[in-house]
């Protein structure tokens, strides 16, 4: 897809060049609103402009939205105020929200002037819900129906209103603005009768949200119950909007992302890699990297603290590396675990005692497997094949016993942390890979301390 | 959700006990289909059969596939014929297929027995796709019209046929097998006329895919695009299925999992944590383990090789810990940024040296910050408060050099691997966190040793 919407941007810009406009529409209208998004994102400032208005109103309005906020402010900074008018004339409210959100005060001023009243209306009510709400987050343009309707009735209702809207599939009964219950595309039309009431055939039992449902939930839901949408309603039950599944994918995908980013020690950043300065990724990245290096001191005391002893065994200070990774891997593989689970919703806090026996176990093997091989790699490598006088038998296994504790630890550590940051409301993606091998590479070091002074009476 | 789940297991259990069936059944069918798998999952064995009986033919089907599949097959186990052929006849060819997919061989026998003739057929055509292909993934059952037919007789045909399709809001326009275009039915419902032509209101620019495409890719194209479904067509453009949009939700989630567990070092799993035995998590995690410790033995050597400089300046051990988790970290931020780029699509092999010139520029600014942090650091809390005399101003300045050089080659690396891997058809996930500490610390200790052994005189 990338490739073909590249050399199209190329094409684009001979064809403009010439002026063969006509063949430049033609080629087009042919295309989906996101291809032509990408294509816009290639090409030079003025040419964006030329190109944009070269698209039927309908398409550009779709383009427009899923086009880049920079180029999108660029757009309407250029566009006449009739202009303006006619693409928010086409925009759905959710998606007319997501730009004002992202446009500076003179700009957001110039779009609320340009929108039509009902619209500047139901802009500025979605804008009162907190960032990340169902509310902020939700469209107002559903088909309501009313439950004395007939099939027949709410069909051409949907006839008459559906062309706004941003899904008819499910239409949603209401009363006095209560919801009462949802009927689907579906189900009018397998209905046997013009005839039957809306009420008789209509699903009661509606599962809906509340306006201050954090987005993520809402997304969840939408992908565990395999809905096109979900209603939202007020703390009365009535229909303020609904939320529809394209939406909810993007959200998964921003959250999947967002995790990842803090699991490396990044605070989330919302441009693509592409569109980011090596300022923006310097300033999401050095936080994290000051904080655990300050957080470093504490082993350096660990090590300065033995120092008279690595003097007298400098052999010791060749395994710091391999057990302070093997601990920081073993303690990451946990807690990568039980983040995701977290974030997935197959674990909850309840769980912890049953979590850690079953970090204890697997610890046990694991740590087993790798203090046999530790010690068969020592023996066979280091001793044997590179005749290294100093590493003793004694030496491998002060070594592989550190080994198989601190992966025991480790693992310990990766699954108590996020939970623990569950529970009191932090974000247990924090508690990853950077956080977890500070933690554990400190408590690594003074059980290798303890046991070689305890073993090679240092 | 979970909650409500829960002690509504319990409740049942209760019901069950009192043989309160038709209290059970009343609260049964209110339910969606993966709010009772929910709570099956939680009850007894004997108990699971008692309360599935108890639900209308084509809710228990639905609720059947969202079941796990341990339980699927203890279900099918105690099902009679009659009864395997009674949730088989409810149930989607493609849900049909996963299950088939998940069960023993003696079990998939007695399901496609049960299966009528056309869906056996169907089945096995499906099951003759490779694993996580479009074909393997599509479901045959989709609404096709003829381009000759009118709004009229499509509404119509949607009204016979519709009830046992898979969606009916996107249906495509076929001849002789070939795909010709789409219509939506809401275009159907929007159109003026019903006597208007299908082949006048279609949409022929169909975007589809493969039967040999990728499921990742497809779920990609459906949260792109925004489609409720993705057409499948055959090397002859053929229309052979469809996939709808509830199933991309699924793999982009399952997607990130995987490529948070290979972030991890672990290799992917298909079971949730609480159905993981120790085992299934030992099994995934001790290969990396392994692989890593192992690979450390260069770290180790590169100590050995440096065991009498060591000696003489034995401070310089205590900052080891601190320059490998530095380099470490930075490598991560880069290589998982990358990483979840490429996994986005949002980045190709050619952007290769604009990343690597990000990167460096970055890598600047971070190194900068952190060697000053780094050497204020020092002065203070070692040389003043700690009051250790061995800590000189070169022995700082040393420390400090190495970790800008650290950062600097940990994120070209980190941003390099992960490409070099996709152009070379590996997954780029594998490229991240615990390989990149590995390969960080034995350049880090490189680094640190030459310009100790440089400007220390050792």
């Amino acid at each position: 897809m990338n490739e073909t919407s590249f050399s199209l941007a190329g094409t684009f810009q001979e064809l403009l060049a010439s002026k063969k406009y006509t063949t430049i529409r033609d080629v087009l209208v042919t295309m989906n609103p996101s291809d032509v998004a990408a294509v816009l994102n290639e090409v030079e400032e003025k040419e964006l402009a030329l190109l944009f208005r070269l698209l039927p109103k309908e398409q550009a309005a779709e383009t427009f939205v899923e086009m880049d906020p920079e180029l999108q402010e660029l757009l309407i900074k250029g566009f006449s105020d009739t202009e303006l008018k006619e693409v928010m004339d086409e925009l759905y409210v959710d998606d007319a929200v997501d730009i004002v959100e992202e446009m500076p005060a003179n700009v957001v001023k110039r779009i609320l002037k340009a929108a039509d009243p009902q619209m500047r209306k139901e802009i500025n009510e979605i804008l009162r819900y907190p960032e990340n709400s169902a509310g902020a987050w939700m469209t107002t343009e559903y088909v309501s129906l009313r439950p004395e309707m007939t099939v027949g009735d709410a069909i051409t209702r949907i006839r008459r209103t559906g062309v706004d809207k941003e899904t008819i599939y499910t239409c949603y009964v209401t009363k006095d603005r209560l919801l009462l219950g949802l009927v689907s595309v579906k189900d009018l039309l397998l209905a046997q009768d013009d005839d039957t009431l809306i009420s008789d055939i209509m699903e009661t039992n509606v599962i809906s949200v509340d306006t201050m449902t954090d987005q993520e939930e809402v997304a969840h839901m939408l992908s565990k119950y395999n809905f096109l949408a979900l209603p939202v309603v007020d703390t009365g039950g009535r229909l303020v909007g609904i939320i529809t599944f394209d939406d909810a994918m993007d959200v998964l995908q921003e959250e999947a992302t967002e995790d990842m980013e803090i699991m490396a020690g990044m605070t989330p950043s919302d441009k693509t890699y592409l569109r980011s300065t090596p300022w923006d990724l310097f300033k999401h990245r050095i936080p994290w990297l000051l904080l655990l290096m300050v957080s470093a001191t504490f082993t350096g005391m660990i090590i300065s603290g033995f120092e008279d002893a690595l003097a007298a065994q400098v052999v010791l200070t060749a395994f710091i590396p391999m057990l302070m990774d093997t601990g920081g891997n073993s303690g990451s593989q946990s807690s990568v675990t039980i983040i995701r689970a977290l974030s997935l919703g197959e674990l909850e806090f309840k769980d912890l005692p049953k979590v850690i026996w079953n970090e204890v176990r697997t610890a046990a093997m694991a740590g087993a497997v790798l203090a046999v091989a530790c010690f068969g790699k020592i023996m066979l490598v280091d001793r044997l094949i590179m005749g290294n006088p100093s590493v003793t038998v004694m030496v491998a296994l002060v070594v592989c016993m550190t080994l198989a504790i601190t992966v025991l630890v480790a693992k310990v550590i990766g699954c108590t942390l996020p939970m623990l940051a569950k529970r009191l409301g932090f974000d247990p993606a924090v508690m990853a890979s950077p956080f977890i091998t500070t933690a554990v590479d400190a408590v690594s070091l003074l059980v290798y301390f303890f046991i070689a002074t305890a073993l090679l009476q240092m």
